[in-house]
């Protein structure tokens, strides 16, 4: 399977890390997908598996020179969807960074072109793939908290240093789509129901001088069926906590709660006393699941409808926290 | 000092509590405060004081006749507002339940009156006293994380039985003002900033038959200096679980994140390595430093502002699930 990366800013690495699940996974091209991005990383990853990927100039000539089954994109997150049109139009399997794009307008033609390409096509909401998430989530598809009702989510980040793309909305995209799509993502994955409306505010406040990235958001939404949904995300976890990230789901359901934090998945129901630590399920790599949905094997846990609608509440969150308006979808 | 007590719904026993504490405590009579309501449950907890409370069947009587320097009010909720407007029309100190009302007019003219009585007046927000709440609240207070950004707090009890009187919006009130309300507490204590606007949503979906009373719901507020907070409440806690109650805050600053859990209080800054677990501090108990305040000698921690700005941000947040809006402060 040829693989082609474009862009060094994301986590492209997903495609490594499935290699050993995977080893028909070939790195064969890399080029960055913004201006100013340098993508040798992506080579010397290549490289560290015993592979050597080309390294382009320009990704367009790299898609027509190396006619790739798949490509990877994470570039700056500005360039998500110019770039992710790019590979659609030329027909090819695309695994690309959330958010897809940056602005509904080009999400909607992506989604367009899309529907038209009959490619397959995941955002990279890998951390469904996380063991403790992954863990949780069957639990819930298996009845253990019966019929969800309330979701709330935290992804809390250590600042640290950024690069200069994360300083403007126009490559950054925003502290809700790049951080927060991933409680986001959470939220709708475990709820299992379809978006209805949100409501959401975002502050730029005590940035260390990092321009109009957010430190901290918070986003309500509003599902069918009168379930919901709250995520708190936020740049504020200090430098010297035990982890970089403090990510978190808690889902309360008819029957039960269950709950991910540190790693760990706790449920509470009535079929037991007390609180259960559940043992995690090992979770296979992302990448090598996608790639077997691209041989027509099966399907990995990212659907393109979720692709899309996550990345539509991302930037529907960010649209309602701008505005502070409620939202619909 | 002479106190009465209307009621026997909510928390009354924060009068008894105190005693040990402040054996000037006496509670002289005891009367129901909504039609049906069976008072004699407080005048029992008076006789295991050794102390005999008479029993009324008429507040507005016994107010009348025991002329005490203190009323707690804790009948049904949706009486909550007519009753305290009686103590406050006759000048004596109000120890009230929360909401303090169920409705906006009311609240208006329940504050216009206390205004004009020169009395001292606290809601019964006294999860402010739990001692790992009051250890974290001085911590923040003594800087521990910088300035308060990002807010979550979470109310999440067992159902249970419950009386007829939460099936009816009219004499329950609504969840968000009953169980959410600490939750809403604590997140502006905290924040220690002034409401702006509240978006929210509730669901009275799966509560088991019980009419109007909601299972879940969902608060955000936007504080002023762009302090946001979200608290999430629900019934949906199973009744195996190892207590009633999961009650949490976390509170996330420019220099720290402080979070309640479990009845502890853990703190991450850059002060020490990795995840300090706070020493509990000893909590004075509530009605003893509300008797104080009545005597000149001090102030609660929940003073008469707090206690109506928070049952105002009850009401406007169970207008904005009720109406899907936004609304403003």
């Amino acid at each position: 399977m040829k693989v082609c990366i474009v862009g060094a800013s994301g986590h492209g690495s997903f495609v490594f890390r499935a290699m050993e699940q995977d080893p028909s996974i070939k790195v064969v091209g890399v080029a960055p997908g913004s201006e100013g991005e340098d993508a040798s990383k992506m080579a010397k990853m290549a490289e560290k598996q015993g592979q050597s990927a080309k390294l382009y100039d320009d990704y367009r000539e790299m898609l027509d020179q190396e006619k790739p089954d798949v490509v990877a994109v994470n570039c700056f997150f500005g360039d998500h969807g110019k770039v992710n049109l790019e590979v659609l139009q030329r027909r090819i399997h695309l695994f690309a960074e959330k958010p897809l794009a940056t602005e509904l307008e080009e999400l909607e033609l992506l989604e367009k072109e899309y529907k038209a390409a009959n490619v397959e096509l995941a955002a990279m909401l890998g951390l469904r793939y996380l063991p403790a998430f992954y863990t949780a989530w069957h639990a819930v598809q298996d009845g253990a908290i019966g019929q969800v009702r309330l979701l709330t989510a935290q992804k809390s980040y250590r600042l640290g240093t950024r690069p200069d793309f994360f300083k403007d909305r126009k490559t950054y995209g925003g502290t809700i789509p790049w951080v927060g799509s991933h409680a986001i993502d959470w939220i709708y994955w475990f709820a299992g129901e379809e978006f209805v409306s949100v409501a959401a505010q975002h502050s730029a406040m005590y940035n260390n001088g990092l321009g109009d990235l957010e430190m901290s958001a918070l986003c309500q939404f509003r599902f069918s069926n009168e379930v919901m949904g709250s995520a708190n995300i936020d740049y504020l976890r200090p430098a010297k906590a035990p982890t970089h990230g403090d990510d978190r789901v808690r889902v309360a359901g008819t029957k039960g709660v269950i709950e991910v934090m540190d790693g760990k998945v706790t449920l509470i129901n009535d079929q037991s006393e007390g609180i259960q630590e559940l043992a995690l399920l090992d979770a296979p790599a992302f990448f090598a699941e996608f790639a077997k949905q691209v041989r027509g094997e099966g399907k990995c846990l990212v659907s393109a409808k979720d692709s899309f609608e996550v990345t539509k509440a991302c930037l529907l969150a960010r649209e309602a926290a701008d505005k502070q308006e409620i939202v619909y979808f």
